[in-house]
């Protein structure tokens, strides 16, 4: 896609719909279905991504997306940089010998899953998902990379919700978003 | 990605991993996650959709991927045709007004949702997952289509269970599959 990327990211921007008091009151969900719907934003986020990994983090071997919104924007831009795709799911989605890591919700608690097979000992590997908030799920799957002695390189979010200090409980691992709020 | 469309075929039936009694006894799982590891039979995959879609459906407006394995496909193909991503969730997981549809699963029920400004009435779509078992939640994407008074010109997925006779629960809509067990 042509234009510079303060112009991509204003596309994206855009693109973010806010809808407040869901799934609670008090919370604004900011939905990303109209950036998918439109071709040359979601190539936009597509484009961000592969500039700043191919800056920052060449050596990246796998993609590691986080179950569901991580599968929409992962294998994209895996694709992009020509390497594999991994997945993260909720404990009992995945067949075959499997590791798994506990985590805390704000409403109880819930289990994030990989293949003992996803990833290999030392690879290099970034964690992908749509939003950073409290940072629990990725807090998960970064554990899980270490349970497989896997070199976590960084996590990517097309959105971080500031507030929610996900990016401080993630320390150990830098986050990189595109959009703030 | 180089190579006759049989050679691509050849490499993602390599890449499909049979689990036998997964996710209950009597039920070959097949996996697709080597695929997705395989950077070079992921674009197969895409390069045999866009072929596929090419050829028979020109005329398609928007992809409309199912959750959550539907998504790591949909927005490859959507992408390669320049066109738009909708999203079909369980029920709960989309803000604003949505449409809804029930269906029944080997046990219990769900119910599978979109916004309701995901489609445009007349708009031409194609519906995308990763596997067509009985059908029940493709038949669903359906009639949430026909409610929205979309117009669904197919149905794609990469793996077809041809015991469980999906395809003939679809029977309005056209099925095209990669590989058949």
């Amino acid at each position: 896609m042509a234009g510079s990327s303060s112009e991509k990211l204003d596309l994206i921007v855009q693109k973010i719909r806010p809808f407040p008091d869901f799934p609670t009151a008090g919370v604004v969900f900011r939905d990303i279905c109209p950036l998918l719907k439109d071709p040359k934003a979601l190539a936009a986020v597509t484009d961000l991504f592969e500039e700043h990994v191919r800056q920052k983090h060449p050596e990246v071997r796998l993609i590691v997306g986080l179950d569901a919104r991580g599968f929409l924007f992962g294998p994209l831009l895996a694709q992009r940089l020509g390497i594999g795709f991994a997945l993260v799911r909720k404990k009992g989605k995945l067949p075959g010998p499997t590791v798994s890591v506990a985590y805390s919700l704000e409403y109880g608690a819930a289990e994030a899953e990989i293949q003992e097979d996803a990833v290999e000992p030392g690879q290099k590997v970034l964690l992908i998902d749509d939003l950073l908030a409290t940072g629990g799920t990725l807090y998960a799957a970064c554990e899980l990379m270490k349970k497989q002695q896997a070199e976590v390189l960084g996590c990517l979010v097309v959105i971080e919700l500031k507030d929610l200090k996900g990016a401080e409980r993630l320390k150990s691992c830098p986050v990189f978003s595109l959009v703030q709020y």
